[in-house]
């Protein structure tokens, strides 16, 4: 192996992963259980939502044409039938100059078309007077206006939000299609690594990797699968990852990926799959390995949690969502000023760690290995492979983190 | 009780749930479970990060000013004194005109300062070429440069991310306080509404709300508690209120807000406990209630679902934020132009749906009751009380959904 990596760029990464996902079988999930997922297939609606032009105010019903003309000073007076009761029809149609009294959500009766607030009304006796017109349809919403049986009320491939559990219960959905959520193997490797609960001794870490891809890879709908801190020997390591391929839908491996001869990533996928890639012109992250075990994904992420943070955002998201089979949950970017020149090298993609407030960004120029950047920043500055660097008072998107 | 709702102004009702939210006590759970939870208390980091001076770099760790001057064309010569292994120091000190093999994450060994990238040197016999210069401390970081042994790292009332995950793990933290779920508590009123699973007659509808309303809740962290469809009986109505208030830390009502004399809702709250807000001035969304039942907070919420995600973005977030003990995770807008004038009513704030696309906000002036702009909007415009309308091709901010 040469010793220096042949880097491709962002977006070659990016297809490459994109075409390694394969997407998970789909399984059903009673509809109280599924927000976040994604849908695997087009949900139809069993009904005409609503099933019944129905009012949106509390009001009186009327024949919009009988308010023309209507105001403070020269009130309509129509005559009170009584009043609709929820979930109950009128007993006998309205005629013209008449009107009936309707709860918001109460069913429009035959022969009127619009609802008049209350608010706009006064009563005179057995009378309404009606101090506003209304139009034709106006504070009611008709009989399937809002979807028609059979319809399509939301898509396959949409990460379904709290919003869109609404729309499913409206459309009867009650057992939703998902997509499974992936398995996803997390290894780390290192002879320097420790847990959590254990003090590092001098030229020890803590294993601070597989919690910050654990948790990443269930933001993104997946179930993470540890397999612990994986020593730097063969045998240890192709066993682990043997048996995470076998057990999961894909891999990630923390560590292990630079080009120093004790890392052992790319060796140890060599031998049971293929790289594909190793290197890629991005910083921080350049010595990302993307392979693959059969069909199995395995990503090989660079052991600095800063660069193994920017390597999950802008490379291993697209595998997540591909797998999971949803495009949405593309990052969030807004605009900002920069306070300071930020110098890059042409040919890679640089990602910078800011300080977002008030519209400003402010780079924190830290060491890829610094953990105090993950703490304090809210943002990740792109610089694009063309830029040579950008200046201050430019204006420039930032990532949200 | 009048017809008319005497209505506040939005920034009073959120500073009245905020001043009802009482905060959860704190739990301990494992940091593997910690994601998307709120630290309870400031976190402490229980040792030096790193403990030593560590390479960032695979390369040669040298003294610094041993490298001034060097270039391409005059390199700097400096004798090889064999590799230092991952998790052991070197076995003496380097000294001046001498270099160390130092892989990423390596233990600085005595007598030298900085690491010169392997991309930049050359070997020749026992020799290594440097290059290119590097400053003291360069592809270094030092002991304890990342975060001090008993400093914090993460403060008290964060909202933990993935990235937050890789803090704790280094600073030691395997279990991790936060503040406990809270239970929210929600009834959904109406002789109209009938289960999901039910197909809805001339009249009725499905119960929409306790689906978004429970997700809603999910997402931001608490556990939602479903008490299911209330009908308009005074006594059915209490009961509910009285155990969802007795089992839980708030209670959400879906509909029974607006001042139609057969919704309950607020005479109910009142009889057990206190009414302190009946209508904001916020459309969609005017009828909602903010009350309390002891030291639970009760609010109402209308029955339409767009009105009621609105109520729940706008108001009830403070509510659920305040008992979590969070002022994290608020809502992210970004710039856009608008497609078409918008018209507003002053003294009322306007929330309306919009399609976001390409920095382009497209108005969907749909009625609250409808289903569709949920499924089909991706934002939010927010029209402020004092104003009476926007313009097209305006700069306006969309809170993105």
């Amino acid at each position: 192996m040469s010793l220096f990596l042949s880097v491709v760029p962002v977006h070659e990464a990016i297809a490459t992963v994109q075409r390694l996902a394969v997407q998970v079988p789909q399984e059903t999930v009673p509809l109280a259980e599924a927000c976040g997922r994604v849908l695997a297939a087009d949900v139809h609606s069993d009904v005409n939502i609503p099933g019944f032009t129905r009012s949106v105010m509390d009001g009186y019903a009327v024949k919009a044409a009988d308010t023309t003309g209507s105001g403070d000073a020269t009130p309509a007076m129509l005559t009170l039938r009584g009043r609709i009761r929820m979930g109950q029809g009128a007993d006998q149609p309205v005629h013209r100059g008449e009107c009936i009294y309707i709860p918001t959500g109460g069913i429009l009766p035959e022969g009127t078309d619009a609802v008049v607030m209350a608010e706009n009304t006064e009563p005179l006796g057995d009378d309404i007077l009606v101090k506003k017109p209304v139009a034709h349809h106006e504070n009611v919403i008709r009989y399937n206006e809002d979807f028609k049986k059979g319809g399509v009320v939301l898509s396959r491939g949409r990460r379904l939000s709290a919003q869109d559990m609404g729309v499913l219960a409206a459309a009867g959905c009650a057992e939703v299609p998902v997509t499974r959520r992936p398995k996803i193997g997390i290894l780390s490797t290192g002879n320097e690594l420790v847990p959590v609960t254990e003090i590092p001794q001098i030229g020890q870490v803590r294993d601070v990797n597989s919690y910050m891809i654990a948790a990443f890879a269930r933001d993104h709908g997946c179930i993470p699968v540890t397999y612990g801190i994986i020593r730097d020997e063969r045998p240890a390591f192709e066993a682990a990852l043997a048996r995470a391929v076998r057990e999961c839908d894909a891999v990630l491996i923390s560590g292990g990926s630079s080009k120093d001869d004790r890392d052992m990533a790319a060796a140890v996928i060599a031998r049971q799959g293929e790289v594909l890639i190793h290197g890629i012109a991005i910083a921080p992250g350049k010595p990302t390995i993307i392979g693959r075990c059969g069909t199995v994904p395995v990503l090989g992420l660079p052991g600095h949690p800063a660069a193994t943070f920017v390597v999950l955002v802008v490379i291993a998201r697209h595998l997540l969502n591909g797998m999971i089979g949803t495009t949405d949950g593309g990052l969030v970017t807004v605009p900002a000023k920069l306070s300071t020149n930020v110098p890059s090298t042409k040919g890679r993609e640089d990602y910078i760690r800011v300080v977002l407030r008030d519209g400003i960004a402010v780079p924190l120029f830290g060491k890829s290995g610094l953990l105090n950047t993950l703490a304090e920043s809210n943002g990740l500055l792109r610089v694009p492979a063309e830029s040579e660097g950008l200046e201050t008072g430019q204006t420039v998107e930032i990532i949200l983190l």
